[in-house]
């Protein structure tokens, strides 16, 4: 049961104590001229020049690896839309928030006060000899995939660089799918997957699983089913969508597309699907309604009601819930600590594979796809898949054993409060 | 007596812990399903609209105000030179552990991979909504001018900006100048003050000292006397200055310069200065030499026995101290509870003087002149003269009582380390 009486109200005071949620802390003693003459001048001047020497001892002897910048332009903030940058503080306070208590990541809030995408790349990249990994947060589709792929492509900025909106959600997604797919015993490339929303987190989802060998999908938008040549509402990542899914090429809406459909994924709004479009689908559908806060079709009974055999919604007071928590925070402590120069498709597998096996096989069921955000197993699992996967893509400049990545977090985690 | 014996090695290794000296700390509960609710999905929406609706809110339910960054492009790393963003990092952790232990500001590093001048206003003014004020440090002269003075006259980045190497040291050089004439009973519209140095910290110096009533200054640099007209190595901060100091229209060297002055104000280098020039001033030589580490006489011990009545060093284990950190601190602490725009010279004059009066009357003599780093009463009293100056100037956007400031900065350190 929860405390919260009146949800507005507590939140406004919860953000108003010290105000916000973080501050900056020293890791080192401070309390005296001998604390100061090591910490600033003189003694400074040698982790300087050692650094001056050679870049690679700017982590032996500074945070920057551990530093990760929050990126956002405040123009999709949760589902609120474009409420700008200074808006945006409150949710990116939030995200270092989840950083710092689920993966022990310092990471610190920028919100920049543009939308013109060469601006927010640059000042990602003049930051480079800050923070050793970026996460894009709350910034809308189209421009969110513009930046990503500039800053991966340039290449300026040299370690992880992850959306989280669109890979976080990505690769939660596909762990429940993981074990949905367990539960009615289907496989990924033999079942039909339709999507509602072509945004951000719907591409994203939708390619992660066609990597993992998914065939037939139709992904749909405000317009209905996408498809190659659709006069209207289009742009070069539909376009390329097209290219690949919807080979049955409907061209009509998501309720002629759902038909047949073992899958149903919603990153859209409430209200797009209904009992009716349930029944329509294959043999025990798997219904993931994940917009938020009210989900596709709500209240969920509504779903299970039409034959819905497995569920799941972006709410934490329904059961499996897809939260991006279970995936983020330990990816990048495993990219992080085998120092990897990017987030790529195998590692993300891998974190959707270690976040479906903390559910063990003996308590998997339609009502426990998905492992809890509190879970203290999951971020040191996902930790060290990441970690495993980098290094097995040979993107990992400091390779350790992946069983020492899980460890090093929970250490990390139990001297955090101390 | 320091603890320390090998300042190298134990410097290296101070730094290596953990490593680095900063994490970001989460200042509110996070440890169950309620607490996130709260401070992440769905609660922080609240915040949101609340500043979408008014950005005063900003500072309502966000840190933003207490968030200082901390630019450096690396080129003039205390007195290291030109070693670039990444081996400026130690310094600029540090910087922000000051910060942090003496005033409880939450200063992150934003070390910038440019020179350019443009870019990096630019990258401030972007960061306007996550960031209250701006602390320049270790950019070189005369690119830190130009960057100042445009991110002031733009005036699109809101808050406090403040270069600390040019207006810390002014602060604290003009705090013991101000203790130095009380010992030696002389005036400051009376005396001759002669510099070594022409960069970022002498100008700014010469220009406080000129705005207190200061009339009778030769600036040398390696060229010796800056002079209207000088053919070498003048630039336009030169050529400024040439217009308002040396109405003697010296144009010899410093040695030629010193003769008859008051006051020797040293930011340049070792041995620019020796006892025949401090044998030449006028009675009661006020000598400040406060290169670093070595001072433009060493040991100091010369300077007393050629005759110097007052002497300062930057140096921690000599007399009189000129320590920046008794400035910028407390400057920032009262700019910020008081949301001033600016830092001017009203507020930079007032916490010259709060320094200077933290030697009480009967403890102040040629031995000290300058309170120690280490005084609990510094602090509060630099934030609470600086909010009284920013209020008087009707640059405060959230006046309060004085004694308040003071009064917050004591619990707010009283706390930090609970």
């Amino acid at each position: 049961m929860s405390r919260i009486k009146n949800l507005r109200e507590e939140a406004l005071a919860f953000h108003a104590v010290r105000p916000g949620k973080l501050e900056v802390k020293v890791t080192v003693p401070a309390n005296d001229r001998d604390d100061l003459t090591l910490a600033y001048s003189p003694g400074v001047a040698d982790p300087v020049k050692e650094i001056a020497k050679d870049l690679a001892n700017l982590d032996v002897y500074t945070n920057h690896a551990n530093y990760v910048c929050i990126v956002s332009d405040g123009t999709a903030i949760l589902g609120l839309g474009n409420l700008g940058p200074a808006a945006a503080m409150p949710v990116m306070e939030g995200k270092a928030l989840l950083f710092k208590a689920f993966a022990d990541v310092d990471a610190f809030p920028i919100c920049v006060n543009t939308n013109d995408i060469d601006k927010i790349v640059e000042l990602v990249e003049l930051m480079a000899p800050t923070f050793g990994g970026v996460n894009l947060e709350d910034i809308k589709a189209p421009e969110c995939f513009e930046i990503e792929g500039k800053l991966k492509a340039r290449n300026i900025f040299k370690g992880p660089i992850f959306h989280d909106d669109q890979h976080g959600t990505a690769v939660v997604t596909l762990a429940g799918l993981f074990n949905a797919l367990k539960v009615v015993g289907k496989r990924i490339d033999k079942i039909k997957v339709v999507t509602n929303g072509a945004g951000a987190a719907g591409i994203a989802i939708i390619k992660l699983m066609m990597s993992m060998g998914l065939k037939n999908v139709i992904m749909c938008d405000t317009k209905g089913a996408i498809y190659k040549g659709r006069p209207e509402g289009m742009n070069k990542y539909k376009d390329e969508i097209a290219e690949k899914t919807n080979y049955e090429m409907c061209t009509g809406s998501l309720r002629d597309a759902i038909k047949g459909a073992d899958v149903f994924i919603g990153v859209s709004a409430p209200d797009s699907i209904d009992e009716e479009m349930i029944k329509s689908m294959a043999k025990d559908p798997i219904v993931f309604a994940q917009a938020n806060p009210i989900p596709e079709i709500w209240p969920i009974e509504r779903a299970i009601n039409a034959g819905a055999a497995v569920i799941s919604t972006g709410r934490s007071d329904v059961i499996n819930q897809i939260n991006n928590v279970l995936a983020f925070p330990g990816m990048f402590r495993g990219a992080i600590d085998v120092r990897a120069t990017d987030i790529n498709d195998a590692m993300k597998i891998a974190a959707a594979q270690a976040i479906a096996n903390c559910v063990k096989p003996e308590e998997l069921c339609a009502d426990y796809i998905i492992p809890s955000a509190f879970n203290p197993e999951v971020a040191a699992a996902v930790a060290a898949a990441t970690a495993k996967a980098a290094m097995e893509s040979g993107i990992a400049r400091n390779p350790i054993d992946p069983a020492l990545v899980a460890e090093n977090l929970k250490k990390r985690l139990a001297n955090q409060y101390k």
